[in-house]
Parts: structure tokens; sequence; C-alpha cells
């Protein structure tokens, strides 16, 4: 990192975001794939907030309203799951709750995909993907099919400014550099080790942290886009240390959730590198 | 631990359920939540035990009688799941089948809530929830409405042997320290590390154990209660242990998982600090 | 290992379909159990594969095909598992994608039985299980009820031969000893630790790995029963490494992962033991 006063201040919005969320241990309600619970869980109190997976609609229509934050991960969707994203986004909007959509494997099948061009309809807060997966989402707005091969994040990076305008939100394409646009702004993050795509739940664990440092954010008067770059900066930074003593991606995971406990905000800061352009 | 005799009788009933555990390998059929199913499942191998996660309705009622112990956790609960838990509860009263009841979040929550009431009629052999979640459960048996503010495990102690005297079963409040109610009798136990809350399903896994432990005691002769404070001293025990080298929530979740396996029933009753009231 | 022709044949089958996973990645859909998917997921990742739950009967239907292999386990079917799990098999077989059947606990429970027995006429690529659950799909076929006590492997050699000829597939029967038959072969294969079994998901995942090197064998002209073999020696052999330093489940867990990762396939096959019988 360079000492551009854009940096200092940029470092100062990670430093508070990580702060806020280990001073509120916001809630955060999970809608999340069947394959991933349990570490995104593991993930939100290693980072200092707090999980919850209410599943039934009619629960999920009431503790959406209570949560902080909601995560719609719509990898492993059902149908009595796809009623309880409904009633839970439904809530969250009528109340001002900030919910995050993670379209995994969006534009190749069919259930998923419907579902997801009718959840950008309502506007998430926050959506967190690969490059492949916002440019498919991208390209549903536009009556596209969406794309199935591999994109750069860069690439994504007209997609994802797209979808920040229609929805106005933040849109994250998370890599090995992760991209975050929202109006007029994008910063670049970069951080990670190779080991965390080895790892089942990496990505759509950070679907999960955005939410909680919205919630978070929200409650400080911090910005959303402040909120999500935070987010991939705890859990990236978190990744990075670990990926220095990790031995294979068992040992990996085990350490990734030790340093996102033991990560101080000021850590966590120090050790990405951003860029940020107005 | 002091050497009265009353401690001395604690302790040999701890390694003697420990010793039985291991010795008969008591399969336990679980009905829990959709995160935990993971951990829970190994908790029971590390301990000695069998977990079975048998879900289909119409298999979870034959199960049932097959099974040494049942899990009922409500957690995440579907429509599916609460026809198999009915069906299987069903099964375990008609074949004397032990059944623990984790009241996850109840109070709050609709379903989860007439589910809990409902399964409280069916007088489970020992309900095991923190401190907010027994006051909930035993405010519903009154009226109530449940209580959402964070207790205290003493604070819990009343709700604990109310919710004792109703179901005529063992009450298990847990915490920093843990309180086990039955008729006319409370232990009080101390054990685990500030870890243990941030890794995901290490509660819910203690009422997987304590099914395991009340089907072993059962078939040795052994009380439901001292069942119940055996698994909370095998889990809280290696709790101690693990947190003794752990460097985060991640390597705790590790060591947890190898002390199980590795405390003998005699280093389970030492490391525990019990109190025991008739 | 002796220095035979049959052996360094048997050894090149080995390191080639193991060079040959980690070169093309197979996509893996995986129709599993609710327990055992992060884990299943985590083995197919570092074992070289790419994993895939996708659960949806429409979804299903369509990303059977796109799949490598196919990957059915019964473990805790409900009716849209079940639906699933039709419409992905029919897929697969129309399009030639190599399916792998594990019947957990098939012969007791009545509904994965009728589905198991339903699976069979469809005539699976390979079938993995343990003795007990081989010897149990094995009856049914012919009317009988299926086995309920445990098994050794060699006892269920009879029964795999006759399901190999029945579905003109590998049968593997798994245990410290594996047993793989086909058409007029049979491998035994000894690797693995005393902790395998205390993990869960360790069995189950080996069905998942299977269809892995099923997909990646078929793509270079490999056999199905060398695919199998060698599915089974690179789990196995991470086993018998990880054994060698875990101090328990937990850490035996962590350290399989890490050795399915870091073994060359010629450390692969030089680490396990192997009899072959034309």
């Amino acid at each position: 990192m360079t000492d551009s006063p854009q940096h200092h201040s940029q470092t100062a919005a990670i430093v508070e975001c990580a702060q806020e969320v280990r001073a509120t241990a916001p809630l955060v309600h999970c809608l999340t794939n069947s394959v991933v619970k349990e570490i995104t869980a593991n993930v939100l109190l290693a980072a200092g907030a707090s999980p919850a997976m209410v599943e039934h609609p009619e629960e999920a229509r009431v503790f959406a309203g209570i949560a902080n934050g909601l995560l719609v991960n719509v990898g492993t969707i059902s149908e009595e799951q796809t009623d309880a994203i409904r009633a839970a986004v439904a809530t969250a909007n009528a109340q001002g709750v900030p919910w995050v959509l993670d379209p995994v494997a969006v534009g190749g099948l069919p259930q998923r995909t419907e579902l997801a061009r009718e959840l950008l309809d309502l506007k998430p807060t926050a959506i967190r993907g690969n490059a492949t997966e916002v440019v498919a989402l991208a390209g549903l707005g536009q009556g596209g099919r969406g794309v199935d091969s591999t994109e750069s994040v860069e690439s994504a990076r007209e997609a994802a400014e797209a979808l920040a305008r229609r929805t106005g939100g933040v849109v994250a394409v998370s890599g090995e550099r992760d991209l975050i646009a929202s109006s007029g702004r994008v910063t670049r993050l970069t951080s990670g080790h190779s080991l965390m795509p080895l790892v089942i739940g990496t990505g759509c664990s950070l679907g999960a942290a955005v939410a909680a440092y919205l919630g978070a954010a929200r409650s400080s008067g911090m910005s959303d886009h402040d909120a999500v770059v935070a987010a991939h900066a705890h859990l990236g930074a978190a990744g990075t240390v670990a990926g220095r003593s990790a031995e294979g991606p068992g040992s990996f995971h085990v350490r990734w959730l030790d340093a996102l406990h033991a990560l101080s905000p000021e850590e966590i800061a120090q050790v990405v590198e951003l860029e940020d352009a107005a």
C-alpha cells in the first residue's frame, strides 16, 4: 500500500467497519446453499458476527425483520427454500434490512436463473459473485441467456457497473483481485491465497460476511460500498495469513478460521492491497 | 474437585457412563438442524457412539425404534422434517427409546414454538438448551410468549425445575457452568472454554451426546440424570483440553474432536468441576 | 508391492487415472446425503475434481448431462431429492454420463430400499458400499429382504460379483481391504487408517471420487474398473499418510484433505497394496 490520502481513508474505513462488526455482532439471516451452511456459520462467528439459518418460509418472513442483514444464495434452491427467500426478501425490503444476492451458477440452470431475475428486480443491497456469474446476471437484465465461459474479474467490470446502476446497490466480483463497483466508484482489492478456492464455501461465506458488514456499517452511518470492501478485506486478509503456514486445503481451512478471529482491524487493513477509483 | 463422598459417587457415575458409551456404541437417530449435521455426526463418532440421520418421515418412524436414543433439534425445521419428528417421537415413546429435545430459538419464531409446545406434551426424556431457550420453553407451558433476552444459567434454574416437574425428565441448561435438573436434584458442572461458542454446533452436538449417553445408561441401569451429567462432562472436558492449545476457533474445533476421542473416562471426570445438590 | 508385471500394470493405471483427474478436473454432480455435502465437496476439490450439488429436480435433469460423472447416495433421501435422483439418472443414462450408486443402509429402511431396487435396474456404472450394504443390495435383486448384520468385505465377494453381472458395471466393497469386482476381474486394495471410519463422510466421499475418476478415465479411454481402483487408491493412500501424524479424528480429517491434495500420482500408487485377479 502507498501512503496517499485516498489509501489512508480507505484503510480507515476498513478498520472502522471491522471494529463495528466486532462491537455489535450483527445478526445475519442466511438462506444459503446446503453444502456450505456450517462453514458459513463458522466464518460469521470467527469474524465477530452471529449466524442464523432460519429456513421455514413463515419463520423466514418474521426473522428477516429481526436480523441486521440477510444473505440469499441460490446454490441449492428447493421449492421450500425459494418460498423462504421470497418471504425474507419482502420483509427485508419492507423494513430496510440490507440483503445480499449470491447468484451461484446463474445463467446455465433454469430455476435459479428465473429466481435471480426476479430477485434482481427487488434491488439487492449488494450482489457478490465470481466474474462468470456477474456477467451472466447482467445479461439477464437485457433478456440475454447468460454466459457459461470463465471470465476474468476485470472483464466483468462493465457487467458489475451495469448491475450497480440497475439496482442502485454495490456489486462485488470476487477473484484473485476483487472488484467492487457502485455508482461512480470502483475499488480493486488484492488478497487471499491460491488454496482458498480449494475449500468449499470460502466464496459463499464471503456473501454472508458482506451481509454482516452491511448490517454493522448501516448502524454506524458508514457507506454500503465501504462495508462490502471491508468484508472482502477481512476474509481475504485472513486467507493471505492462513496461506503462509497451510500445508494443503485442510489446514488452510483451519488456519483461515483462526486468522479471521485473530486479526485485528488494523492488521486486516495492512495485509490487503487496495486501489480505489472514484 | 473435593474428596467428599458425593463427589466420589458423581465421578464414578461419569466414568461408568463414558465407559458404557464406548463399550456399546449407542446408535443415535439425529433429527437435527441442517447447519450442524456434520459436526454432530463427528462428535458422536469421536465420543464412541454411532450417528444416523434418517430424515424421510416413513423411514424415521421405523428407525427411531431401532436406535438407542433420538435427538430432536428444531433449529431448521421444514414441513417434511416436522413430519419426521412427529413420526420418530411417536415410535420412541411407544418403544421406550429415550429422546432429547433441543429447543433452538424457541419463543421468538412461530413454527418451532408451536412444535416445541406439542413436543413438550410428549414428555422428552431430556431437554437441553441455553438459558434463554429453557426459560422460553417453560413459559410456553404457562401460556406465555417466551423470553428473547439473554438469561444467565442460574436465572434459568426455576424454569428448568418447572420443566423437569412437568415432563418428569431431566432438563439441562448449558453455559459456562451447566445446570442439570431433575426431580429433587440439581447438578452444576463447570468445564469448556471461551472458544467453544465460536464453533457452530458445539451446543447442538451436546444434545446428540445426551441422547447417546441416555441410551448407554439405560442399557446398564444408570439414571437418566447421571447420563445427562456425563454427556456434559465429556464434551465440556474435551473443550477444556482443546482450549489449552487452540489458536482460534478453527484449531479449537479440530482439537476438540481429537480430545473427545482421546480422553479416558477417568480423565473426563478429573477435568470437570462438579457440584451436586439432592 | 511385488514387482510382477501385473503390479506394474495396475500401478501404471492408478498413476495415469490420478494424472487424468488433475489434468481435466472432472465436474461431479453429487446428489448425496445431507450430512456429508461439505466434506464431499472438499474431497473432490482436494483430489483435483470439481463438485456441484444441484438438487432441484428440474435443474438436476439438466445438470447431469453437463457433468462428467454423477453420484447418487441414498443416505438421507427426501421426496424432492428422490425426484432429483430419478431425473439425473435418466439424463446420465441417455447421455452416457457414468454414475455411481452408494446404497447407504439399504435393506433395513423402506424408502431407500425401494429406490435402490429401482436404481439397480437402471444399471449404475459403479456401486460403492460397505459389505453389509452390498450384500443387502444383491439380496434385493433376488426378492430378498437384505441383511442387517455386519459382513466382512471378503464375505461380500459373491454379492459383489452377482451385482457386477447383473448391472454390467463395477462393484466396490469398501473396508480395511477394499474389494473391487467387475466381469471376470477382482482387485483387492489395502490402504487407509483406523481413524478413517471415525470421520463422517470418508466413505461417502469415496463414492464421489469414484464418479470423478470414472469421468476422467472415460475421456482418456481407460477402463471403468481401473478408474474405481484408482479412486480407492487415492483416498486410501491419503488416509494412510494422514494417519501417520494424526492425533485423533479431528486432525486426521485435516491431514487427509492435505494429503489428498499433496500426494503425487506416483506416491498414491506406492502407498497402497494391490492384489489383482483376472
